[in-house]
């Protein structure tokens, strides 16, 4: 199998846009129609919100499986329903793959060096006991928090590229208070470039033809300069860019994401597209479709694939 | 019920000891007797693990819970498990609530406020689907990663306090390269103390009858300098102390985490404790209840409770 980040730039050629599909699933909007055998508006259990997130979620891969390459599930709203959710999103990682869709799970985890482990073992390959080795989930990259420092985040590097995953880590993040500590002069520069550069220094010598490593970048679409500056540091580091849509950042904020000729970038939507319908609405189905395009019309304004 | 702060207070001086036992299973260091019903060495399955995990962290409970106040639950090593690991966990909790202990639940979650809020309402409360309700996690604690700032962790806090949590955001880690970023001049303080004095500020105006606010900090043992200068740096903030034990600390490291009157920190040590015997042994309860109480001696004599 081809590394990551190889497979990254060719489902983005492939389907000609950036665009990944954020999976977010909240209850209270998802289609009603697809809550009905679950509850209706008050669900009959966290099961059965599980069961629910299951139907909307998989639907939305199959309707999105012909138009984006990649999907990225948000870890949050399955641990809402406990091991009942994790169980469901299991099986919607295994979906998408089967589907042809890259998945990212977008977790942020992060911990010492022994802990990393284990938690990319469940991630890519699964952990090894007694000897045999169990996989646990399907995924093709994750996200991962920096502030432990390198060593830390080097045993989810190791365990990615074992099984051709990849990670981004979080270098700018998309919320209003981002700046608090990743603004800070550390002394001379911010926090988040010395951070960009120990990205950047993971995928020095380690990039593949597409001219990119499989050590990615979490950089938020609602810092439009920062993008910008943070492509230039950081040539051979793919990016993760969240904020397009919901959380504010429009398309023309986004140029500043991509290499010349398109690559370098996938931006993620969620809610302005999953969401696209009222919940009362009984064509979900093709306004979610509509959204999808819309915005891959958007991006391909500014994205020149 | 009390809040968090007096809880954990009054936990640690009803066993006068501030230690905190840290449950970290991992499947080839269990005794082998307890794997037997779920295969031997080598497991049947990720539910036999997660069963296994289960059984042992189980016992685990029960032996100490005449001795300590307060449980660490290391999420990463249920995740392995996958959804079978998180059932697993999530019957832990309520055991260790059953048996008077106060639990902690290791997971280092950070997102942006919307999610933020979504890992929050898991921990604490659980989630509201459609106006009702829903229990999620038992939990008493949990910890929380600072990168993305005060927007993202104000989350975790009003959640938390609204259904007398606590939680403990990581300031200065316990791994070698803690320094890599936490370290940094900015420009003229270091990154950790910067983040210190965001959680202290936190608990300003906020602290109970024990003097300690409800958002704590987690900082390393195995940095005692750093450990002696926040304890004056936060005067109103709990500490919890990864780091004693397997990770190299000793209890002389502790000393400065304590206030005059012996309160004010939790001390964790897991693998040192709960896989004190060899998998072979059979009085392994015996030999973990022994390393509890060794532990509750050491710290005894640099903790003036």
């Amino acid at each position: 199998m081809l590394g990551f980040a190889e497979r990254l730039v060719e489902a983005v050629r492939r389907f000609k846009t950036p665009l990944c599909v954020g999976i977010d699933p909240r209850w209270d909007q998802i289609p009603l129609a697809v809550r009905q055998p679950f509850g209706g508006a008050v669900p009959n259990s966290l099961e059965a919100v599980a069961l629910a997130y299951e139907t909307f979620c998989g639907r939305v891969l199959e309707l999105v499986a012909g138009k984006v390459g990649v999907v990225k599930f948000q870890v949050a709203f399955f641990e809402q329903c406990g091991s009942h959710g994790i169980a469901c999103l299991e099986r919607l990682l295994v979906k998408a793959r089967e589907l042809g869709l890259l998945n990212i799970q977008d977790g942020k985890r992060n911990d010492i060096a022994s802990t990393a482990t284990a938690y990319a073992e469940a991630a890519f390959g699964g952990p090894s006991f007694g000897g045999k080795r169990f996989l646990v989930h399907s995924i093709d990259a994750i996200t991962v928090n920096p502030y432990l420092g390198s060593d830390a985040v080097e045993p989810f590097i190791q365990q990615a590229r074992s099984f051709q995953g990849g990670i981004f880590i979080l270098v700018r993040t998309s919320n209003p208070g981002a700046g608090l500590f990743q603004d800070l002069m550390c002394p001379e520069e911010k926090l988040y470039r010395q951070v960009a550069k120990l990205v950047e220094s993971f995928n020095l010598g380690n990039s593949g033809p597409a001219g990119f490593g499989d050590v990615g970048a979490v950089v938020g679409a609602t810092y439009p300069a920062e993008l910008a500056e943070l492509r230039q540091l950081m040539p051979n580091t793919l990016f993760l860019v969240p904020g397009y849509g919901a959380q504010g950042a429009s398309a023309s904020d986004l140029a500043g994401a991509f290499r010349p000729d398109g690559t370098g970038a996938v931006i993620n939507s969620g809610r302005a597209i999953t969401f696209a319908a009222k919940t009362n609405q009984p064509d979900w189905e093709s306004q979610l479709e509509m959204a999808c395009e819309k915005a891959k019309g958007e991006l391909a304004e500014v994205c020149p694939l």
